[in-house]
């Protein structure tokens, strides 16, 4: 199995580097094939600007998605989008492991999203192919999340509400709509209240999860 | 009233640019103050860092929060975010407008709320400072968005399902988590089809919009 790794977090003392890695160690002991996205480490830039696309089809006005349709054919995305959609084209699960800012991506991986998942690449409306015709059908993708918050904050009558509901944003109008199968979040709470010893109990039982991929 | 304006559009060209300056003219016109935030245009720096802090005060690991919840103590933050924070606190209304990339912000307006509604400042989970006890209680804000699908695809029972379910992660458990009031989301679809004379009848419709606020 081919998985590509997106990881959004600065500190590599963090409980979140420590999980990807014991994620890291499961893949490579099964002789699966593992690429990193260390989005952090890598300075990814996730700001999409006209300098994404090596020639502008359309000059006089700057509209991303005909740009990138442009570019799918031309081959003409700039190096760093085209180094991450290989690896994408790679992959037969993508997993995004990163802490929840405002019930979403750090900024850092929302540009992943945008720059990478392009019109042409990921998904094309023009042709009709999103959802079961998205174009990275096939694979499958993995939210791995640490929270802030409690669970009960996040559960249907809590105060923030259901969190698999208002993460379809992601799972379903994203993920889903580029044809990719979405397997159920994993998500810790109280991320920042875990003990020493609930921290490690914690990368046991992600380990195992990983381990039942 | 004394109106924020954050806008997440690179080309002054552009319908979204068209736009912000339509609201501008009218603000500016009724003597209301307006100050901007158009986020290309700074060059603002959506990736929270530790740099984001003038001094660290966890050093072993790097916990956004906790060094936020300091950082508004001891005046910590770098002056990017002062600036931005200081303009917050000025505003009556903060208007978001972006065009709608993954059912969302473009990163670079994510990793402002990510940067400028930091703990302490916008909200406090510790002191019970949420929703109603919100700091940023008073003030309103408003999302205005241009989408390339149309308003079948984010109707409930369209594709992605209704739009304003989708936007609660931000309306709900971002602006409202912060105590602020959220006015209806203004949305225009299909923006990549409009042709010259309807782009035309936009403006008009978004000019009279503006007025009523």
């Amino acid at each position: 199995m081919n998985i590509l790794y997106i990881f959004a977090h600065p500190d590599r003392n963090s409980f979140n580097f420590a999980m990807k890695e014991r994620a890291v160690k499961v893949f490579n002991e099964r002789q699966d094939s593992v690429q990193n996205s260390d989005l952090y480490e890598m300075d990814f830039n996730p700001i999409l600007r006209p300098e994404d696309f090596k020639q502008r089809k359309y000059k006089q006005f700057f509209n991303p998605f005909l740009e990138q349709l442009n570019a799918v054919k031309t081959n003409g995305f700039s190096e760093d989008i085209r180094a991450e959609m290989n690896k994408v084209n790679w992959a037969d699960i993508l997993i995004f492991q990163f802490p929840l800012y405002f019930t979403s991506v750090p900024a850092i991986m929302k540009g992943w999203i945008d720059r990478i998942f392009a019109a042409g690449f990921a998904f094309n409306p023009v042709k009709g192919e999103v959802y079961e015709k998205g174009l990275l059908k096939g694979k499958k993708a993995l939210l791995v999340i640490t929270a802030g918050a409690d669970k009960k904050m996040y559960s249907p009558d809590g105060l923030h509400g259901d969190i698999n509901e208002l993460l379809r944003y992601i799972t379903h109008c994203t993920f889903e709509f580029t044809g990719m199968e979405v397997l159920p979040s994993y998500i810790i709470y109280e991320t920042n209240q875990l003990s020493e010893e609930e921290g490690i109990d914690e990368l046991e039982k992600y380990e195992r999860f990983i381990e039942s991929l």
